[in-house]
């Protein structure tokens, strides 16, 4: 486990509002690249008319796609985002649910947002560096105590 | 896609604790009226022994009611407030878990708190305007860009 | 219900990267207490290999123990932390994701993290006091307002 303390936050919020028919995953990616903003925490609610969300196989090394092809409520999104190559990268898990108030979810790979998506990305420290893990492929937050 | 970045947040926090019995929409609603909080994250944990969560029926413009009539652990309650008409506006979706680990959730339209609710809504800036969206009928944040 | 406005944060966040392998809920535990953390909001997201999320059973005043034993995506982990007699006490709820995208979740009382667990945590106030309730034995926060 590693620690970082952030004394002097930036203080920077970003709100994202993805509007009907915007895909959400590359909308927020845009908004963070323009703001320059590369560490943060990520909430949202809102509604998707579709989606297609993962779960990492750790055999294949790759995320098995779960495709959601109906409206469902963004029950939560919650996530992160650092920076890879001085880059920002978001990192959300979404929960949707369905009519009947069951639920489907998985690492957020991308949506057709359905009335709106309203997003929250509140700045944590300059920059959280992620580094390519050999075992899975995966960028992960590497942390200043690595 | 529209977004804001705010430079000076209030640094404003509200703590809010529903108790057993509480209805925690209308609680928290009149919290922030209260602190006059018009724009902010909201996030909670807890449990409710009763709730009523909905689904945008796309079709008839309304909430779908789906009841929980037992014993739930609040696994997530997400959302934000922005304001409509000059007043602030809660929009918060949940997911609760059942005594099996089985989840149900949905736009947040009623609940019976017990034993507690632990809300806490970090303001994030001075305010969100929200607009009725005449396709649907629902407030939207409109935001600055629109 | 009982509110509290902070009109001071500490503007301290902290940062958790739980690596393979780690327990997070003693991880996260340990940095809060290292960094002397008494209050704030928890999110995380990353990937278990197994869990053991919990549901408070009324009638036995005791949490129903349900075992998640395959690997999940963390697909939310929210909740707070609050002192109780000056020590922090992490309250942090879970929805897992699996395989088919179904999902489970609960009290988050164990877990094995596979490949990363990103947690931030953001203090809300210098502390939060928490007081056992005696009805159901827990540790609930009690606020200024009691």
């Amino acid at each position: 486990m590693r620690t970082e303390e952030v004394h002097q936050p930036t203080g920077r919020v970003l709100v994202v509002v993805c509007d009907k028919g915007e895909e959400p995953v590359s909308a927020i990616g845009a908004a963070l690249h323009r703001h320059d903003l590369r560490a943060g925490r990520v909430t949202a609610v809102g509604g998707f008319q579709e989606a297609e969300v993962g779960w990492f196989d750790r055999e294949r090394r790759d995320y098995r796609r779960i495709p959601v092809r109906e409206q469902v409520e963004v029950l939560s999104l919650v996530g992160d985002v650092a920076a890879r190559d001085g880059e920002p990268v978001l990192h959300v898990h979404a929960v949707l649910g369905r009519a009947d108030g069951s639920t489907v979810g998985g690492h957020l790979l991308s949506a057709r947002v359905w009335p709106t998506l309203e997003v929250i990305v509140t700045e944590v420290a300059p920059e959280l560096a992620k580094q390519v893990d050999p075992e899975t492929g995966l960028a992960l937050i590497a942390g200043p105590g690595r």
